[in-house]
């Protein structure tokens, strides 16, 4: 089969791999559509290897067919050949077939297209983690997210406002361009400073209880003195700067928790019931759409370089997804 | 009665102020010792108000012996008049009585002198808290404890070397004066650089999982490159400094937690649970001399503000106590 494999200059091409082989639970599945993930660009840099047993190409979600199953998968897994499935994968699917263990999928949601759904895993499981596993969301919790033109906020926000959580977002071009997500505030750090807008809403009394936080730099210290005690701040990257000064009184004094948590080192069996939990939770809210993939850009899979430029530029509202058959 | 106030000035004296009521549940006791906290020092400063509906002078540990019970301890505690207990205050604790719910008291532990059992409450509550609820300690793991000397440290040295956990500590001062404590690797930060060390102990395999640190400062931001995946960072004070600076990678790469965490904010339903736990589980390992607490110095009530200044000047190891009855 093929795949796209990164050349010692760091471009792209759609080159001949072996096929999968199928290990005990898993299935395979004929790739549809790929979706991309920054992690891709952070692997395609050599800073972020795959783990252990999984291929060396790129791709942390597919949607497609489930064409073959091992008997583990047939006799647990309630799913059959022909199924259409989205499944979150530990790498590799940037390609033309996967295979992955049964629990890892999830049944395409009703009302969505195969493009869709391939946006679907990755966001959606991170967005669980971080709100609920992390962040312990509840209704009526303020929620800081960080970058609201990204793939992650274009799913945090409406699955926030869904829950019932006030979300305030941040965003460096027009807000007017993320204004269906829903969130509450939206603060364009371009003439706003954050750190000044969160200390005139904690004066009103609305300091925040959660952060999912793929900025970090100076703010990220700036902002803890605002934060409402107990407040969690996740962090899942740091594009705006690696190195942030805090006090650490905010942190004993209002028992702040700073985490690091990223979904791709989770445990398979917690993996797996974050993904049962989408279905049970957050399904319904997909089908009536309440919460929808923002899918921006659809691109055949041999332009891949293409593709992820456009997350290098930073240019992507929503998700870019690869098609491959 | 009488109880320890602070003046204007911020010196103390021992004056008279309204006898304690007993609320719903509550047991009143005649205080016998009385133990110090460094946040009795931050309350003094003004820095640290006790929770709402607590005395307003210091003390969040006594010994001694109930003298009064209201029906609801009658009923549900299992203690009875003339029990000796000690107990986990969230203030006023200097002063010849306190009331307080019979779920904040335990009783003495076999073999502890009063002047001991005061020393028990907070320093073991907390210990407990940091290590098992928020660290998740389990047998095997490495354990970084800032300030070897500490009082705090004098207790969670020895839990963690009783369930099974491989200790590094630091001192300013001779090594030797904590020996007994048993910790595996103690670091005089005098003389050597606590950064490198712990990157040596990375390079050997013996990253560290937990760190309890009441230090902060520089030295934070600094360690964090050679914690294992997963580290749960617990800050509880920052003697050393309240600036630091973290690179986040550190963070969201290797799933680290900062973890604000103080005993004293927690639920009423927590520390009961906390205490409860401690009596199962530690109590054995106190009566048969596992885990001792250590007392440095007794010196009277009135002699309030001599006590608090050695822990001003750092000079105790183990815990300063007030004898009171």
């Amino acid at each position: 089969m093929k795949a796209i494999l990164v050349n010692d200059d760091k471009s792209l091409r759609w080159d001949e791999v072996p096929n999968p082989i199928l290990s005990e639970d898993d299935v395979l599945i004929k790739v549809e559509y790929a979706a991309l993930n920054r992690a891709d660009l952070m692997q395609r840099e050599g800073d972020y290897p795959p783990p252990e047993g999984c291929p060396e190409w790129m791709g942390l979600e597919v949607s497609g067919e489930i064409v073959e199953m091992s008997d583990g998968a047939k006799n647990k897994s309630g799913y059959k050949i022909g199924d259409k499935v989205c499944a979150l994968l530990g790498g590799g699917g940037y390609a033309e077939y996967v295979s992955v263990k049964y629990d890892m999928c999830m049944p395409v949601p009703k009302n969505c297209t195969m493009a869709e759904a391939a946006a679907i895993p990755e966001a959606f499981a991170t967005a669980y983690l971080k709100l609920f596993v992390e962040g312990h969301a509840k209704a009526g919790d303020t929620l800081l997210m960080q970058a609201g033109a990204s793939g992650l906020a274009s799913v945090v926000i409406p699955m926030a406002k869904a829950f019932g959580l006030r979300v305030i977002t941040t965003v460096i071009s027009d807000p007017e361009k993320i204004k269906h997500l829903g969130a509450d505030l939206v603060v364009d750090t371009r003439v706003q400073n954050l750190p000044s807008v969160l200390k005139e809403e904690e004066a009103a009394g609305r300091g925040i209880d959660i952060a999912i936080d793929c900025l970090g730099g100076p703010n990220l210290g700036e902002c803890l003195p605002y934060v409402k005690y107990g407040c969690r701040w996740i962090v899942i990257a740091a594009l705006a700067g690696e190195r942030t000064t805090i006090d650490l009184k905010n942190i004993y004094k209002k028992n702040i928790r700073i985490i690091g948590s990223t979904l791709r080192s989770r445990s398979p069996e917690m993996k797996a019931e974050i993904l049962s939990n989408l279905v049970k939770e957050v399904w319904e809210k997909v089908a009536n759409g309440e919460i929808k993939p923002t899918v921006y850009k659809v691109l055949p899979i041999t332009e891949a370089e293409e593709a992820q430029d456009i997350l290098y530029r930073g240019e992507n509202i929503g998700k870019v997804v690869l098609k491959v058959s």
